[in-house]
């Protein structure tokens, strides 16, 4: 793992990182805030943040607003990027933003040639962890994961395919039906193939329907002035597949917030004590 | 005035206007966060912060984390642009990040072919101050002026220059003294040609010993870790200037700290406060 930059944040210490990675392939940058309790030794709570569409780790990094309150609480904020890049990574044949480069969707790939490099789920799920507990002062059985967006359906499948290892989970305006929705549809099919049977691993509503449970309860925030709440979103498919299951979901429709950084940033302090919290 | 985007934040509206500045003879961009106080129609206190080097509007509008504090003391948040931009605006000839596009340095040029449209000082000083107050829910008795490094310098001559027009002052990691610094060397220079009498003007402890006196007390934070600190910042001649003229200046040296938006958000709340309990 090579440094590319420290600086002292709210007390702690903001770093980036990067390393050569197994499962992608390629060489992978985040972001790592360490809070300040680290100082005295403890090993701390750890949250996992993944992004969205179009997005590195530097996004929320900039925008996200989540060091002071870690700094308060003591949690350690990791932020990956959103897909494999570089020499060789194939991309959307049109150069769209939603697939291929910086729209992993947070699954294996099994199509080519994106099989290849877009293994973002044996990356987030197994690798950067083992990294992270290997490099920062992490207590790896207190790790939660949120996301936004794109990170917020890998977040929720995620924390529902691992409740041992993801034992906090929340998300930012989540695509909780790629199933059932046309960013969905686009990535699904192209990195997973037709066979819809295969989608449903990476399917919110899927896997809680297919008997999946997160490690506790669920908070989820979304503005109701966001552009593909509608269409790409629709928040009321988990809410219906929570329900069904008893799951505790706590669903926040926010009045004015659109998709963006305002929103997530607002809502960040939120979401840092929900998993301070249950970690 | 024309709206370029708004989004809710923090309960309020953080916007992005563009005008065609009489000052500069440019379109002008700027955001402004407008707190939740603001609906139950109360004219409230205004913050203007200066930008450093290079920076637009944008750097502090994603990374200065100021709307929550804002939100929370009802209080305007201005950030405009650090030069003219556009067609016909003329550059630092080999292209430097600190002179020209980016580096206004906030004085009205004399020497052409600057003098034409870098006129940042009575942009900030006279004709943004109007714009907000004709467009926004603004006291113009209660202004209070921040800045960053080159914007730090902005906030220190225009509060030390016009103490009825900004009642309250604080900069992040200022060029105290440009007349002494190769930064300030270069661009007074540039801008106002080798007379060092017309320099002394753009130069806050120059100011000081000149007579200059603020509203009221100064704070002023510095990183220690800050890169540009021995050279070009040199907080010390400030204390001394502060000291001698009997100005109640609170210089806090933060150990650890570099000249980045890290330093910046982390002490953005404890400058917040300190503008808005005296607006």
């Amino acid at each position: 793992m090579e440094t590319v930059s420290t600086s002292k944040a709210h007390g702690g210490t903001l770093g980036v990182y990067r390393h050569d990675s197994a499962a992608t392939g390629t060489p992978m940058t985040f972001s790592v805030f360490v809070p300040p309790q680290a100082a005295a030794g403890a090993k701390l709570p750890v949250l996992y943040y993944l992004s969205g569409l179009t997005c590195t780790h530097a996004n929320v990094t900039d925008k996200g607003e989540y060091r002071r309150v870690c700094a308060e609480l003591g949690v350690v904020f990791v932020a990956p990027d959103t897909s494999p890049r570089g020499d060789g990574v194939a991309d959307d044949a049109a150069g769209a933003y939603d697939f291929g480069l910086g729209a992993g969707f947070y699954v294996n790939a099994t199509v080519e040639p994106f099989a290849r490099h877009y293994r973002m789920w044996d990356y987030i799920a197994d690798e950067l962890p083992a990294l992270i507990a290997a490099e920062f002062p992490i207590d790896p059985a207190r790790a939660g994961i949120t996301g936004h967006s794109m990170g917020g359906h890998g977040a929720l499948t995620l924390g529902l395919t691992f409740p041992d290892r993801f034992r906090s989970l929340s998300a930012f305006a989540p695509i909780v039906a790629p199933g059932q929705v046309p960013w969905g549809h686009k990535a699904l099919a192209g990195y997973l193939g037709d066979d819809r049977a295969a989608w449903r691993a990476h399917d919110a509503v899927a896997l809680i329907e297919d008997g999946r449970r997160p490690a506790g309860d669920i908070l989820v925030d979304q503005g109701e002035a966001d552009n593909f709440l509608v269409e790409q979103l629709r928040p009321e498919l988990l809410r219906a597949a929570a329900d069904a299951a008893g799951i505790a979901l706590t669903l926040r429709l926010q009045p004015g917030y659109d998709h963006s950084y305002n929103f997530i940033s607002t809502f960040m302090e939120d979401h840092v004590r929900w998993h301070a919290a249950r970690l």
